[in-house]
């Protein structure tokens, strides 16, 4: 490749402990640009179908995108691709914070990690340097703690660490990866560590981030800030973050009782200005100017001294909409109780919610949960069976599968009721009233996935690339596309899902950052983007498509398809799955019968030899 | 002085919110030498008789000692003084770590805190530049997290800080004050701490500690570490560190049974050995060679996954003896609980092993203790009962008074039941098996403190000055002021105190280095270093003398004074109290009938401005 920037991959067997370094090939890199892209290019060529999400052979592969490290903004988290123990699926998980940006630093892009280590181990990379520590001490600590004495085994704070929690390590299916209380939290990657006996990974790096072209970088980072500071949305999403309750309520589209209301009594009680009230301070990740993080704790109440970095938007959500209790200490102490024990909040709480109305139900009764009761408005039971799910104790053996699984498990129509698609549960917006929100839903690869392709049209009224009427089925299939492509081109670059939302940076400067990066030219031109970003969804398609997945995955569960929300302003539709996914899979170009990417397609973004 | 150290003292006040930096006159410097000597100066005084322990006048001072941040060894611990809200009388308190050598760095001998501030605040001390800085947001948090949110704050992980948790915060009156999980843990000054609405003194410092004669003090630190390498304790001491439950159970003289037994069943279950299993890493104050501290974790069974940094010895006890439960998973959970919540381990333990008594024989039921069961061989509840005292929540709100105060409360003879002096309980070892030890806890100014005069004679045998036989009464006097005096020199220049219990820092090489340090060449003098010892002694002596304390209170509970231990190698004696304080008092050159120093023993020790 043009320029200075020399990308490393590491390859770590844990099985035979070998590392070994290689480059990566130019036109690997012309052809997928990074971060995602890469990701599903490793992950389809090294994994055969059937891989046991939990065997030997599957792979966990972090990656950091060309400008990780730099003083661009918002490029520095990480991603990390795996097939999910949830979904069955390919999966992608991301996180902020300071992990991404170390990577680099540590000299490398791009770290596959398979097999399955004889004893605990955490993987040190320091500088060039790999080995596997012992981490027998460390197997059962939450992800405090962990970090807490790896950094004292080091002998050095400053060390980057992501970590599983106990829920990784006893497989629980939607165990996350988490990295200074910041987390690639959904699809089970943490069990994915847990199971190959891999406890952290840690970082120390000294080497500063290459980039090929500095006068058209330095330009381009130039035009990115200023571009922040005159959006209108940088000033308030500096202030409150994701803390949007209001708004999502307001619409109609807050899930609560498992996804039978679209709002909750007493929101106010969630609003950004209560949030406020309990604001310690802002926190930011590596070079970004929005700070869009917080450390926020509670003061009164039944939670009181009970604090978090968060809660994010989805948390708050998890934990009052699915149990339609509007309790803001409870979010707070549920989201830092998720992160020490490492736990995706979303599918928490969602799995949690699915217990609730099965509960209520009669499917199952307290001699099921342990004497836990779980009653709509009283959330009192919620902390202590995050820690049965995290251990996998009691009644939390079972939630620990996921609601779908559960659902299956107990039976009765119970397969029913998690609200969930491909096994991952839905985040905090519902379908029927965000109609190409939904359809992304439906249809991103790695199941209900908002940042996958979130309809920022839909959800905050962005004019981008057009208006549209939410609830309406028309004509959405092209949007969703729109919405989706993107996400995945910006993907590679690993820029933050929020900064496209909000229309902060435009694809032409983002494609002069990462061309100035990497001194590839055609990363400049949008339209290569937009195929790029096409590629890639189709990529990912055809990974699951050769695990058997098809147009039947592509479905809600029948609530959302039959029922109608009761009242409010998204009240009185339902989700038109059938028409929506007929309309979705012809501008897609795919197969309408089966979901799968015709070979046309296919040989039309060079992805040819995953025709089956 | 000499040479080219200075002093300097900071005055905070909390209520007026100012700073006032002073010198420390030369004349006190060679009075008192440093640490335990200006304690003592400081405290009496500045403070009036009858001062609230948790009211505006009480002060809190830090000191660190001449040494500490220079590479002499086990120097850089640090003391902190004030009325204890235990006691009512005067305390020092203590601690390893780092904090001691960062006051140094900071540019600071002695910190000086009185006043009450109107708001939760923590004080930050970063190189000359004092500041009260908003805590209302760490109010509630543990020492954890505590230590996590100030360092985020600050953007620092390298400050040095000293907190309170939950239990200072609620005046639990035995709270004490942490330092990265290293206590300054006896006497409640974390509960001092919490009165004055103080969270945390946070350090940050670059400055280097000079030394008055860099010659004599280069020769001085040589021949300290020759003399530890010489040492047969070294090797084991670094090795064990306090894990010597097997020595004192050997004796006899583990606490049992609330002090009703001198062993514990299957005590082989605490061994050293079986500590060693748990061996994470070993763990080491600044400068110090011996690194006797330890990181420990459970592997299996009910406190799998449980870690500490420690047990200390005494920590062993506290969570096993007052139960007669050997459980080894306990220690360490209950250790790692105090240490988050902020309670003193040994008042702790000691306290719930009194609540033990109580139960056994009826004076308190399952209703006082909201349904816990307190049953010897059973310690299913300690944890909780650590809790609940931290937070003073139901039963444990009386036990946070301590064990004399709630002996009182409860009444029905449950006031002989507490096994303390002056209200401070007794720590890990039975008096009536160590009676020169004994006869120090007796007689400790702060109450039943093993660190005021420990006596190694009796409990690890070492014949310096003499070999004694440990069950007999006799001539006990003369070797406890022996063992008080010298501990009252070397806690001038603030040595560890596990050093001169192991002979391994001879009193002229101490000497050597606190004279190469500061330049004063009478502390070279053996005479003049013991002078002030005693004088030490008698000066806080007579602070409490002030208080209205005197024989009375250098009483053991009627246990100790009339019961004999039923079996093993200490049984069949009692503690020979009145005949052991009027020898103690004689040698002294106390009134026996008051047990205050006469008239002529605070003359000849230039204390007779104390006489009232």
């Amino acid at each position: 490749m043009a320029g200075g920037y020399q990308y490393k991959v590491l390859r770590v067997d844990l099985t035979n402990r070998t590392f070994t370094e290689e480059p990566l090939d130019e036109k690997v890199i012309h052809d997928y640009i990074g971060g995602r892209g890469f990701g599903i290019k490793y992950l389809y060529d090294d994994l055969n179908p059937g891989t046991d999400p939990l065997g030997e052979d599957n792979e966990l592969i972090f990656t950091a995108g060309p400008l990780a490290g730099t003083n661009a903004q918002s490029f520095s988290r990480y991603k990390v691709f795996f097939k999910s123990p949830l979904t069955g699926g390919y999966f992608k998980s991301s996180s902020g914070g300071h992990f991404g940006a170390e990577l680099k630093f540590a000299g490398l892009d791009i770290i596959i990690i398979k097999g399955i280590s004889e004893k605990p181990v955490f993987l040190y990379i320091n500088d060039g340097k790999y080995e596997l520590r012992d981490a027998a001490y460390l197997w059962g600590l939450d992800c405090d703690d962990t970090h807490a004495l790896i950094r004292q085994e080091l002998g050095n704070p400053n060390v980057k660490i992501a970590c599983i929690g106990p829920a990784g390590e006893r497989g629980v299916k939607y165990a996350g990866i988490f990295s200074e209380r910041r987390a690639a939290g959904r699809g089970g990657g943490g069990a994915v560590m847990g199971a190959k006996n891999l406890k952290a990974i840690v970082l120390r790096g000294s080497k500063k981030v290459e980039v090929a072209d500095k006068t058209a970088y330095t330009a381009a980072v130039r035009e990115q800030i200023a571009g922040y500071q005159a959006n209108p949305q940088f000033a308030s999403f500096s202030k409150v973050g994701t803390w949007m309750a209001e708004a999502t309520n307001a619409l109609g589209i807050f899930p609560t009782k498992n996804f039978r209301e679209g709002s909750i009594p007493n929101w106010e009680k969630l609003e950004s200005s209560e949030y406020l009230k309990l604001l310690v301070r802002k926190t930011q990740c590596y070079s970004c100017m929005v700070h869009c993080g917080s450390i926020a704790r509670v003061y009164h109440g039944q939670y009181a001294g009970a604090w978090t970095e968060g809660p994010e938007y989805e948390t708050i959500w998890a934990f009052s909409g699915p149990m339609r209790n509007a309790d803001i200490g409870l979010t707070i102490a549920a989201d830092k109780l998720c992160d020490d024990l490492g736990l995706d909040t979303i599918s928490t709480g969602s799995t949690i919610g699915f217990a609730y109305e099965c509960y209520e139900k009669g499917l199952i009764t307290k001699k099921d949960t342990g004497g836990l009761e779980l009653v709509y408005g009283n959330s009192d039971s919620v902390l202590e069976l995050i820690r049965q799910i995290a251990f996998r104790e009691g009644f939390g053996d079972l939630l620990a599968e996921g609601s779908r699984e559960a659902g299956r498990r107990i039976g009765k129509g119970a397969e029913h009721i998690g609200i969930q698609v491909k096994g991952l549960e839905l985040p905090a917006y519902d379908p029927r009233g965000v109609k190409s929100h939904g359809l992304n839903l439906l249809t991103a690869n790695i199941g209900a996935d908002h940042n996958t392709g979130y309809a920022p049209q839909e959800v905050f009224g962005v004019p981008i690339p057009r208006a549209v009427d939410r609830l309406s089925p028309k004509e959405k299939g092209e949007l969703t596309k729109w919405n989706q492509d993107s996400t995945a081109f910006l993907e590679t670059g690993i820029l933050c899902s929020f900064m496209p939302s909000m229309g902060m940076v435009p694809e032409d400067v983002y494609g002069r950052l990462i061309s100035s990066a990497t001194g590839i030219k055609d990363f400049e031109d949008p339209a290569y983007l937009w195929k790029i970003g096409e590629k890639i969804t189709n990529f990912e398609r055809m990974f699951n498509a050769r695990e058997g997945f098809g147009r039947k995955d592509d479905s809600f569960p029948k609530r959302i398809r039959e029922e109608p929300l009761p009242e409010g302003p998204s009240s009185g539709t339902v989700f038109e799955e059938e028409e929506m996914l007929d309309d979705y899979y012809a501008v897609r170009g795919w197969d309408k019968k089966t979901g799968i990417p015709t070979q046309q397609k296919l040989k039309e973004l060079d992805l040819e030899f995953t025709i089956q």
